[in-house]
């Protein structure tokens, strides 16, 4: 540990480094964001891989050791580590996945997703926000440290993933087989957004799980003849509708039995918080395009709706014609990718198999229902009170110049989960990316705002928890 | 006329030169199959119009006249005629259709479907049945007469279109315009099928009419992340699936407003007509690979839902993430093709309204819903005691060795309801496709025997009808 007066001019240094290489950062963001890292593609396994080699290689020329590829039952796992610190030191494990959404509708698409485009202060691709933009300014807080002082102020391990995209099925073994690699006081991720995009940083204390499956209505042998047919053969959309029609009750509640039995309700200070948030509903709605936001259950506002509460969204379905003008068919099959966010504490194992046995129960008999599990992940909640919360808080104030505000996220990051579950490693959660950034979705963005004072804030946040010992942080 | 025993000689002859000619007429039928008259396809715009051509060039050289191609608002129109039979010998209008559904799903095709295979006594391809072989039935059945007699034993007028799988929009337009090109005495048309496949002939006395729309539901601008919207934002799917499951009741009836008013009941005779007809549910569900038929609404058995009742179909639904995997995202719009088969007396232009207005007015504040009607189409029914009928049970059964059984039928033909409302003109419906043949499925097929026993079928109806006078046959 070094004084307070050489962390203070250390952290100027880094940061003004940051200052003078920001036009070459840019570029080489682009370079790493020009690589089609979509997990959910196996087409794109050897893009994937490609992005994994230029981590190691990026972690490498950076000093950072032990940089390694790791095979695994899906995409491949980077760790390395710089431990050189001392042995009083915190170690943090820092995670995000260089993975990338699907990319399509490609045609609402303003310029091609992995041609990145700069313009009105932001960096539009695949991957600027979520969350190969988040990788990349811990790379570059690194490389400011390591290139302008004797090294890291602090232990740091890395884990980089290519499949949370796609449900980070490999991560929970992974964990198990190589505690070693991933030993830490406390892990951060960036993978969330912050508050707004008017330059409010957020600490995110929670993330909702999910559950995600495929349903898959097959009736006749193949697509009939509807005047012929008609009336007598179940038509196999008709009874998809209908099936997952009867999954929202008319409170716009989840229908599966038991679903709600283990949702944890937010206690009156939660309620409070969430309605001491700014948020104007009106405007959040305008700037996604629809007319009004939705009603949703009862007793529970928006805000609390959109991360504290459970889900039900189907994600995609298709089946029979779509062409041009008519074609008068009952189709052979019809099916849609459906999906629920959990919330504490809901177990996504159980859901998984209740909703399949809901579905295949209320199949009738004129049909054949198939369910598959896609993926799944439990919801998580980090407590406030955590040693690392404070230094987390003046880092974002010190890299943003305004003070984070606390939120829970409605999205999930399966690793944190199970970071908790298998080693005990509780983790902060700050993430840069904006909140209308289009993640999941074509344009995606980040601004170079958030890019900028993002990376400044690693830089404080490495001298924050450097400043701490190891014992006072760890909650083991 | 001529006398009974000279027809029977002249009938002999004809048909004798259709079984001489089998393999050739056959080999030109795959000609004519070979066009891909895919009428929904505008980039097949050039092969309807080529089909149309052939039709033309085919009737020219059997010496038939004033074979003409009228342009229309949508594909060509074929008309010709044979007059010369003398003023007190009937005239026949003749229609079919040369146009025909799209192929896809093209993967699940054995061969190509403008590729016809010859299989099991099967014509394979699209069209075979749905209704190029039908129509190419009726240019043999002529070229049988034009070739082996004094020209034909009536006289006989063509009506070919090449919309009638887009809805037949043009005819309407072109019938009341046209009228002196269709005047007749009674039509025949063959675009349906036989009772069975074990050559039990029909005489279709009711259709089904049709009304088609579709039904988008747009939401965010664009696809946004579940987890972070999830919650606030409707999901169009989710009101898609909303709006059209509630299209039908627990007892299976369509639920828009006054659908039913206008629907006539069967009558005691029908129901009773309807139970004796021999049909085995079990092996029909069996043959279009369903486990069981649908329950459908109370009070109709089977076989009068698939003809004598109105449906609600869903024809295709599409929208958000079909690929592999997961995308975790609500999508920007979903929508759907729907079609109700409808009944005497239910009246399409009402209800292509009412529909319309029902689902814009279910459709919640937190979407927007445009529906589109995209074609619609009259119901009909033929008394059964019209004169052209008993000649063509005789016909039939001469044809196929058995009697016709009377059947209406579950699909929709528009010009059958047009030329009935403008030139009061009746329809005898003839129809020879197979009823398991496929038609506007993959792998459509006739079977060589109904190819064979319907045009000898067709020889006979000619000399039927032709040793009638006009005005004992006529209903005017």
């Amino acid at each position: 540990m070094t004084s307070q007066t050489d962390t203070s001019a250390a952290t100027d240094a880094a940061i003004a480094y940051l200052r003078e290489h920001d036009a070459e950062h840019l570029a080489q963001l682009d370079e790493f964001l020009r690589i089609e890292s979509v997990s959910a593609d196996p087409a794109r396994n050897d893009d994937v891989r490609r992005a994994a080699h230029w981590i190691v290689d990026e972690l490498t020329s950076l000093g950072i050791e032990k940089a390694t590829i790791h095979e695994t039952s899906g995409h491949p796992i980077v760790t390395a580590e710089w431990v050189h610190a001392g042995g009083d030191a915190p170690t943090v494990l820092v995670y995000c996945h260089y993975d990338v959404q699907p990319a399509d509708p490609l045609d609402e698409w303003i310029r091609p997703p992995f041609d990145p485009r700069h313009e009105d202060e932001r960096v539009y691709a695949r991957g600027a926000g979520d969350d190969k933009g988040q990788l990349f300014m811990h790379l570059k807080a690194v490389e400011a440290w390591m290139k302008t002082a004797d090294g890291l102020p602090l232990n740091l391990r890395f884990f980089f993933e290519g499949d949370e995209e796609v449900g980070s099925e490999p991560v929970e073994q992974f964990i198990t087989d190589h505690a070693d690699l991933l030993r830490a006081d406390v892990c951060v991720v960036s993978d969330g957004d912050t508050f707004d995009d008017d330059g409010t940083p957020a600490i995110g204390y929670g993330l909702r799980g999910i559950g995600y499956w495929e349903v898959k209505v097959q009736g006749p042998r193949q697509d009939v003849h509807s005047g012929q047919y008609g009336g007598g053969i179940d038509n196999p959309a008709n009874v998809l509708v209908r099936m997952l029609a009867s999954l929202v009750d008319g409170d716009g509640r989840f229908t599966v039995p038991g679903f709600y039995d283990k949702v944890r309700d937010l206690t009156d200070e939660e309620h409070a918080a969430y309605a001491a948030l700014p948020f104007d509903e009106a405007s959040w709605a305008d700037e996604t395009g629809v007319p009004a936001a939705m009603e949703g259950e009862r007793d529970h506002p928006l805000l609390e709706r959109l991360s504290a509460r459970p889900t039900f969204d189907i994600n995609g379905i298709w089946g029979g014609y779509s062409g041009e003008g008519s074609k008068t068919i009952i189709p052979a099959w019809a099916a849609a990718k459906i999906s629920t966010r959990l919330v504490p504490d809901q177990d996504f194992r159980e859901i998984e198999q209740s909703v399949k046995a809901h579905l295949e129960s209320i199949a009738p008999p004129t049909v054949r229902v198939e369910v598959k599990t896609i993926h799944g992940g439990a919801p998580v909640v980090t407590p406030l009170d955590h040693p690392g919360v404070a230094p987390a808080v003046r880092a974002l104030e010190a890299g943003f110049g305004k003070a984070p505000l606390f939120q829970r996220s409605g999205g999930s990051i399966p690793v944190v989960a199970a970071l908790d579950a298998h080693l005990g490693l509780k983790t902060l959660m700050v993430g840069f990316a904006n909140p209308t950034g289009n993640f999941h979705a074509p344009n995606e963005w980040m601004s170079m705002r958030n890019l900028r004072d993002g990376t400044v804030s690693l830089v404080h946040l490495w001298a924050e928890l450097g400043a701490m010992r190891a014992s006072d942080l760890s909650t083991d």
